[in-house]
This record gives structure tokens, sequence and C-alpha cells, in this order.
């Protein structure tokens, strides 16, 4: 299984912490059903005022399809200066570093 | 358990996938023992030219200081464009999306 890990990060005014599980649980309700995510992490900066998340896919091309999907999402929000990058996971490494793949 | 997702990426010339374990493996031995580290997956864009990693640590002032050495040690390597950012875990927005922490 070869994975692809996307980053996004933006701007972000909030709200953070709880305020935004009950804002975005909706949200994240509908991502965990997007094709081939195997998981999401969701990330926020209330000081830096960026939030984001790391996604793990199980290939490529779903990667690419939910980075142009949220990409739009998040400019339908009004987000923008958004970051995103894709990666392939160096597997091996990985698991000398214990990360959960 | 508060944990701090650190994000890095910057601009490498490879080696890329088997050659990289073979050229890193040492070094990732040596994360793997880093204060506070749960886990770190490994990323690399050969098209991109930009590889990273993805942290997690348990407490916040130890992913401040793997940051900064991090960072240190990437200079000392001769890379330069170093993009690194941190963030709070959302916990409960990434069990909805299956994260492992």
């Amino acid at each position: 299984m070869a994975l692809t890990l996307v980053q996004f990060d933006f701007p972000f005014a909030g709200p953070w912490g709880a305020g935004m599980t009950e804002a975005l649980g909706g949200l994240a309700q509908d991502i965990a059903a997007e094709p081939g995510l195997v998981w999401k992490i969701w990330t926020e900066n209330a000081a830096d005022g960026r939030a984001g998340g790391i996604y793990v896919f199980d290939n490529p091309d779903a990667a690419a399809a939910y980075r142009d999907k949220h990409s739009a999402r998040l400019a339908s929000f009004g987000v923008t200066g958004i970051v995103a990058h894709s990666f392939d996971v160096n597997a091996d490494l990985s698991a000398i570093t214990r990360a959960p793949l």
C-alpha cells in the first residue's frame, strides 16, 4: 500500500479547542467517509492563528482528489493563504520512529 | 496528555526511497530516542524536491526543544528554506477521523 501524506495549514480565526470541535464535528464526520482516507489529525494553533490537518491516504490519486476538493471547500469558506503539500511516506524510516501506519 | 504536532519540510536533493532509508537509518535511530517523541512519519517528494517529517510529541516543551535542535541540525547539513510549524492536536475531532493518537 503506497501511502500518501497530505499536510494542510491556513490562517484561521477560531473557534479553538472544544469550540472548534463543536463547530466542525459535522465536517469531521463527512471527512471520515472520504474515499481512500486512512486517518486525519486535526491541528490548531491559536497563538499563530493557523489551523490545518495531517492526512494519510492509501493511494496517491485519492490524496490528489481530496487536496483539490478540500482546497475548494476552504476557499468557499473564505479561507485564503492555504498551504497544501503532498508527500510519499518512507515506510521503513517511519517504522524506526514508531509511526502508526 | 497534551499532544503537540510538528511539521517540518525543506528542499532536499535525495537520495529517495530505499536510498534515503539507507542514508538516514542511523539518524532515524537517534530521533527514535528523542525525549517526548511519540512518533515520526518520514515524508519525501522526489518530484518537488522536498522532504520532511510529521512528529507527535507528548508535551509542548519537548516539541519546541526538538524543533530548535532539528532546525540547527538541518542547517548544519547545509539545508536552507526550512519550514517548521507547531500545532496543538484537536483530539476529539481527530478521533472522529480515526487518528492513531
